[in-house]
């Protein structure tokens, strides 16, 4: 069991690395479930992911409230990782982005397929949900415990899934894991969109995906883990 | 009522700001409205953006005519800041650029129009102004009274208007929200780009645009601006 | 007339901008007429752009012989910068690059035209010069004399040249001028390639081309110039 | 003959070239053939290349086995470059990358040819590889010998090969050659993709191409290397 202050570090580190690497801008966010009680979660304040530090993390239960808020102000959108964390016990990290290459697909009728090796953790197939579907003319933010709830039940047993007009959710086993979904979702549609263009696309076969899965691991998270870290400024913690 | 000092520094963060994020090169400029004099309005001399300090501000009436020149050279452009201020009470800020993906939309019959909730700003659609249509063959540059006078009028009560040829000017009611839209106004032209290539896209609904708008204010602005001052190595000041 | 060691800077610090606006990568040249000597061009020794010094600068004759080599290896291509200054008086600058977005408009029947007013001074259209319809199977470079009048005579009165299968010259009254076009040059194919994309073109008009050519000057001019040697580390100079 | 020392120092900095020039991300590597025993290659632990010191490269045999490992886990993938060295005794340096413009030729019928004087040295024309031909449904890795050696039998007596879902491998006389290749391999991509959309493509003629590899040596080569080397931070070394 990863031990708490460890895993605060894992999170500011996770936010300078997903800002970095240009898949979050000042918005967007990434949590953890919390390490010694599996119904809270951390997740910062209400501030842009580069420039996030310890101090900045909180701490809220599934349906959003903060437990020692201390006068920081928390995102709206919390509900997404509460929604999430509820209702899927093998996820303990989260992460909600507005990954530039990845919202075409959330407003048109093109699904993403993973078609890249480094790809297949985003899934066989990425889904879209919309949250005007059920609740009509919005903001288009997540920002209470329905909402949430509604947005985990279209994920499903995915771990990504689009958001029409606003985005993309991952979920993952550990934050590592999650950080390395994020960016090789943005990586993914980024070439399908200049792959689309040029012709049909031979993506991965359902059994290859399967076989990158199965392999994926520390092996694999760590050497991109060190590399991100270190272009991000944050030092490298090989094992949590 | 903020501080002409404040101001000053805050026009000049607006400057580097948005050199940093790409939405100016060596051109373009953000004015804004005199704090203690609403019939007169701050810019810098004739300067690329990346390089404006607070000397460079000067202050200059609707007419574009320079308080205290201390020769220093104005922008030509000026006139675009004096008749939009002129024409629109409510606007304290406004920024001209030339925003590269912005560009094809104004020389194209596609309109611009908001797909990403970041982007609802931008407006219901964003029109555009053709130089032509009234002064014939130019340099395209809104260089006396008349022409921004026009282009104010061709912009109503909206707050983006393209210039066909030549960029695009943003209009809000203070220089955080104008910086704000402007960044937007050019990510969603790039999105939006992308997703035309691959089918018929789903804009924002009428009623989605309204509720981001009503919602945005300096929860939203300050997380981006906090993020957007230390990118640009500039110091960030919560409130003006 | 500027003094030789001003050009010599003025030289350095055109090559510099050029490979930190991504116009040249770890090829192509920038030349000026010899300030003393209108018979000789003064260009670097074979070296990345990025990385030349005052020290590499070598003086040429038009026909490209070196006039102290001092056993420094000239580029093979000065070539182009001789049979230009030949055949074109009004000129005292050339650049040759790779520009990237240039090189499709080279292999492909599209034309290059200015459509933002910025880029009028690529001139009202952009020919193409294909060394294989004279010289046949080369390495396509511009190796002798022969060649060199060959690109200057295709080119004729205009600034700009594309060539099929390898970049495009660029040449103008002085080095700032000749940067200039080339960096918009590189702007208008990034931008004409987009806008292709989404339907029929709004060009500037042949009257507009005109007009802005007609008032591009210092005031232009050194607002890019001081922005673009500040960003390459550069001193900036005022007046040559 | 180079020295050990030198080579395994040219490893680290064409490691750190390839990651900054944006051909490798945090997967890939670049290896060479032993100086003192062409029955042997040198090639990183499983690092990412922008990481990578000289402590960092082992020795292996043309079967992947490591000879002298000290606890240092090896790429998966190093049967890649056995299968090469094995089949080319004219190759001495061998690059496997997922070259993002590059990874949409391996999975659309599109051919990759080279359309620039710059990337005659990717070939005539650009093969393609499918683990899933011989090898069905796997992680797309080559993990073994023999999944190594079909590629190498792929790739016949190119210098390139792009591989299905995966991305691409180059082989060259050296480690320089073999960078130089690879960088150009992804310009020629991308300029590919961009001309592709705009028409018909006039791509380089076989004598163009044959003309252009004949003439490459340091003079070329050598030119770009200092220039990668000072942007990555590495010592040039004019000689190896």
């Amino acid at each position: 069991m990863p031990k708490l202050q460890n895993v605060l570090e894992e999170i500011v580190t996770a936010n300078r690395i997903l800002a970095h690497e240009g898949v979050v801008d000042s918005f967007g966010h990434v949590s953890s479930r919390h390490p010694d009680n599996p119904n809270h979660f951390l997740l910062s304040r209400a501030r842009a992911p580069e420039r996030i530090d310890v101090d900045d993390i909180m701490e809220f239960t599934l349906e959003g409230e903060p437990v020692n808020p201390g006068g920081r102000a928390p995102y709206l959108e919390r509900f997404i990782h509460g929604g999430i964390y509820e209702a899927r016990p093998d996820v303990n990290s989260v992460v909600h982005n507005h990954s530039p290459s990845v919202i075409p697909f959330g407003i048109t009728d093109k699904k993403l397929k993973p078609l890249l090796h480094m790809c297949a953790n985003i899934g066989q197939q990425v889904g879209c949900w919309d949250s005007h579907d059920k609740f009509g003319d919005t903001a288009l933010l997540v920002e209470d415990v329905a909402m949430g709830r509604d947005l985990a039940k279209a994920m499903g047993k995915d771990r990504t899934i689009l958001m029409r007009g606003h985005g993309a959710t991952v979920c993952a086993p550990n934050v590592r894991h999650c950080v390395f979904i994020s960016i090789y979702l943005e990586v993914n549609a980024k070439l399908q969109m200049q792959a689309m263009a040029m012709g049909d696309i031979k993506f991965l076969t359902p059994g290859e995906v399967d076989k990158v899965i199965a392999r994926t691991g520390p092996y694999t998270l760590n050497r991109a883990w060190e590399n991100w870290c270190r272009r991000a400024g944050r030092p490298f913690v090989a094992e949590l």
